[in-house]
């Protein structure tokens, strides 16, 4: 994926270590010892990328196979385990982190996708759920509802308006690094703004002239 | 599968965009935003046959695949959205039509499974779960304990004797477009009984001589 | 696996049927009706062998095709729908019984890991979840946060030293009967001495200085 592109496997690691500390974050909330935190920090970082890969027939998935991408989880983990809570308090850098990662997990999932031969459409599923399918797992192991899919954010729309692009962008033959890049700088750019200005994806239904209620 | 009856997509379609709408109106109550709301869609019309197709290894699987069954379980959604409350007056309808999607995926994940080489005993798993597994993945994702492992109505009894009558028949060389047809009309009217007369599976363990609940 | 060993496969069921039984109880005091409680069963006795051959690609997973496995699960449902509350006198010996199936779990689950070709890595990932997997899912769908991510007990860990054990034989050529009934018996007795003398797996973080709770 990518191949051009030789700073992209830096920032894949630098996306996984991220969201691993926010599934550790999770984990200190919620007690668990720290067994239970590395299997957050991993779950988080990489679950997206396991789904992905059983999805298309990756296996095993490089999110149990790969030292590079475990070591980012394991020490994402263990960084939060000691660090926590200087950390919590450095909370805004994580967040844009974080938009990094959903942003490079979106197009590099779909990416894969596209190379495993899926169709257009299961593309931008694996790669929306590269991109959100950890915070679920972390969301279903510490028994919440998955946040991504209650909160309004745009989160999960800027993935898929960016595996969109970059399904298109493969079938018109500019996957390359620019546009790839273009399109990852797109979603980040986007997921930032929403955070930014506070913008919001269509809520739940409501009854006509029914009161709003944030 | 079942290839003599052309009825046969026409109703898997159905039968998704029913479900669909059964995982819709639970995301509405649980003020999920329409993203939340199209993933509990898809995951309830079309997460029973994921798991199918992951564990017998037909992936991608045709539910993030298919585009006429992704259209299904999105348009079931996108009802439910719009249509809501009135949707929800027309309980009765969306149940009896339930009960003819569980039918038809059990028949179908049958076959499925037969027909990808599994042993008779995981055709009847894969066939169960995929009447059941959207409903599974339903409640999981909405913080719910499953309901079906737990209601003690005969929903998951039909589909597992309509599984293993379709093994039976497969095995007997007469799972063409009758046989099955039967069954999967059976599957239906025993559902169908059920709701009518409310039959129970067997419930919980019970102390004897406790006084019975409800 | 262990082909020298023909008590293996006996220990195996013996495993399965175990685990099994502490799904049934879940079930038991969740009310679950009898259908939800043979899915515990099955789910707790097989689910960790399931998710592992679902990552390794060896499908469909011997958890929903062989015989023998599935009648060891349905059979330990059975036992514990019928024969609670008396079998919960005999917790002790239940307790026992786990660590014994988590340690052949694990071994037996890193060597089929190993055989199918995968990284060291996934080898002890897929080990470590056979022994707790099964757990994870019973406590998912039974509406619990998996105890195994916040109970501070030694139980994954000596899970995950087998798992190592067990590569580092594989590759030094000694993964024969004998060297992976030491791992298996290594596992065991570190399991039951935690239980016996309350040994405990490094805790949640906590603040310096804070009060400590159990």
């Amino acid at each position: 994926m990518l191949p051009e592109l030789p700073v992209e496997p830096v920032l894949e690691v630098v996306g996984v270590f991220v969201a691993a500390m926010s599934g550790a974050l999770a984990a200190v909330r919620k007690q668990f010892d720290l067994f239970g935190l590395l299997v957050l920090a991993w779950a988080t970082g990489l679950g997206g990328g396991v789904l992905r890969d059983l999805l298309i027939g990756a296996v095993p998935p490089v999110g149990i196979s790969d030292v590079r991408l475990m070591g980012a989880a394991l020490a994402g983990g263990l960084v939060m385990y000691f660090g926590h809570p200087r950390l919590e308090r450095a909370r805004r850098v994580i967040v844009v982190l974080d938009a990094g990662a959903l942003a490079l997990f979106a197009v590099v999932g779909t990416v894969k996708g596209l190379e495993h031969g899926t169709t257009a459409l299961a593309a931008i599923v694996v790669g929306v759920l590269t991109g959100v399918g950890g915070g679920i797992l972390r969301d279903l192991l510490t028994g919440e509802v998955p946040v991504v899919l209650h909160h309004r954010q745009l989160y999960a729309v800027p993935a898929l308006l960016g595996s969109a692009a970059t399904v298109a962008l493969w079938h018109l033959g500019l996957a390359g690094a620019v546009g790839l890049s273009a399109v990852a700088v797109g979603v980040f750019a986007l997921r930032v703004l929403a955070l930014r200005f506070d913008l919001n994806a269509p809520g739940p239904w409501r009854a006509p002239g029914a009161s709003r209620q944030r």
